[in-house]
């Protein structure tokens, strides 16, 4: 496993930035090669000990993150920061492998409908895919994390039983796999729906190993955040500005924004390992890469300790 | 007291609507009067026991609210609901009792610096004045509840004293106040923080009789709201689409919104009374009123429970 798990302290909160993958995948703007490579090199440099950097994927399905490999070949690796891609299949296995990815992160949905309408199959053929991905990981030095998308509803069919999500955890267990994500694909998800499922997964799966992926497309990302960490989960996925989005809420934010969420952390004395100030410059420069405002808040409206001169005093 | 009292379980979360108040008093438009009655109408008809209607400051300092007298005069009242005003002084305190106001709601800062910039007063000359004002409603069938800005900090001195706020709950107390406010006027605020004074404000004060005001300036609204429900406290004040703002934060959100809390909240199987659908139709109406976007996510995204069309199978 990595290095996260060295001091994950109830108060510790590790934050995988996933802006370069789940955010830039969205927009409709190629953001350049070499614009990307100076995103996650600046963000290692602010610290992250994970970073989702791209996704293997089809260039025909996501043409933005066409480049992939080049961006894997062009950022300069931080030591003790694991560089993960995102993979749907055993062909974008083998190229995360070949780019020298440190972690691949298979995905499938929970919910049937999603994963045939996102992955093109049955969760069942999804899972027999897993397997042939694992066994293409195993021997490398890549370790492996799987996802499970609309974990906490499904924008075609609704909720999801915990029971599923459960037996999919405990099919990934038998797998092999080092990690499991647990992801709000379309914000549905509410802090007591998300505390009850991190309790039940972490009798599964350890906290080290456990990642929550939220989106705030509903507003409630960072509650869902703190009440999974309130029932023991370390490690969230989170995009620098709120990048990120959602096909079915035009104009609805996207992931849980880093910084944002880093804010609040330092403020209620959560330690995240990261450089706030960094983040926030990084942010703001996000609307001159993708060509739009972002959602975030806290890069518009600065840290809660950056104070203001007072005004001229009114007349009593 | 107020009709809120009656059923105030654990599961149970009072919004009090301040959209027609501390939403459109930022805003650089003049709302027509007739428009502000319809949306104050609007809002009782959702189910709100309490709704912030207007403010009796002075036209010039705040022009947008220039019509509070007439909004008053011309909203019909649902029984049952508390109409509140805000003022600023004894003249204000007088019309708002004139034009009819259910409540009065007093303000003052916590921080000396703030109340001086935007009082234009020490905030002992607040405290007599609110003396006057309590004075004044004394006698009428009107209630007092009195705020306290920048409870959980400024943006020019930074954090304030719990004790400080503490013993102005106390000062407040000594007046005869009905009701109290901790408001988090630029959005500072963080969990633990909140869970903490508001726990502390419980030792004086009823939860029936306490309101927390809180704004999304960075991003923290419903967390903040989430966290002061889980140490005790169920009257929350919250604007329609998030409407509101901050000075000091351009482009950053305003109060705490409306739907997007109403819509957690009964996710989670808290009660608020209020009627959602309606709610999110009348958020949908707030970008024509106002003339831009507004920040709430629930009117844009929808409801969890709305479903969308599975697309076209992808080919395998």
């Amino acid at each position: 496993m990595t290095s996260a798990s060295k001091s994950l302290t109830a108060e510790t909160l590790i934050v995988q930035e996933v802006a370069p993958r789940d955010g830039l995948q969205i927009e409709p703007v190629f953001v350049p090669t070499e614009a990307k490579i100076a995103l996650v090199d600046a963000l290692s440099a602010a610290g992250f000990t994970r970073i989702e950097v791209s996704s293997f994927v089809s260039p025909k399905a996501v043409p933005a993150l066409r480049d992939a490999a080049e961006v894997f070949a062009g950022i300069a690796r931080r030591p003790g920061t694991v560089y993960v891609a995102l993979v749907p299949n055993l062909k974008g296995a083998e190229r995360a492998l070949a780019a020298g990815a440190d972690e691949i992160n298979l995905v499938m949905s929970a919910s049937e409908t999603h994963n045939r309408a996102n992955m093109g199959m049955s969760c069942e053929a999804s899972l027999e895919a897993f397997g042939h991905m694992v066994a293409a990981a195993r021997g490398t030095r890549a370790t492996i994390n799987a996802t499970i998308a609309t974990a906490f509803g499904c924008p075609f069919e609704g909720p999801q039983a915990v029971e599923k999500v459960e037996a999919l955890v405990a099919r990934y267990g038998d797998l092999g796999v080092d990690g499991v994500t647990l992801a709000d694909t379309t914000g549905m998800a509410n802090p007591r729906q998300v505390a009850d499922l991190v309790r039940r997964t972490l009798a599964r799966v350890p906290a080290e190993r456990l990642t929550l992926h939220v989106h705030n497309t509903r507003g409630a990302g960072i509650a869902n955040v703190l009440a999974a960490h309130g029932a023991g989960a370390r490690r969230f996925d989170a995009a620098l500005g709120g990048l990120g989005g959602c096909p079915f809420a035009p104009g609805a934010t996207g992931n849980v924004c880093t910084e944002d969420l880093v804010s609040l952390c330092h403020e209620m004395g959560l330690e995240t390992g990261l450089d706030l100030a960094a983040l926030i410059g990084l942010a703001r420069g996000l609307p001159a890469l993708v060509g739009h405002e972002v959602p975030g808040q806290v890069a518009k409206a600065g840290r809660p300790c950056d104070l203001h001169p007072a005004p001229a005093r009114k007349a009593a």
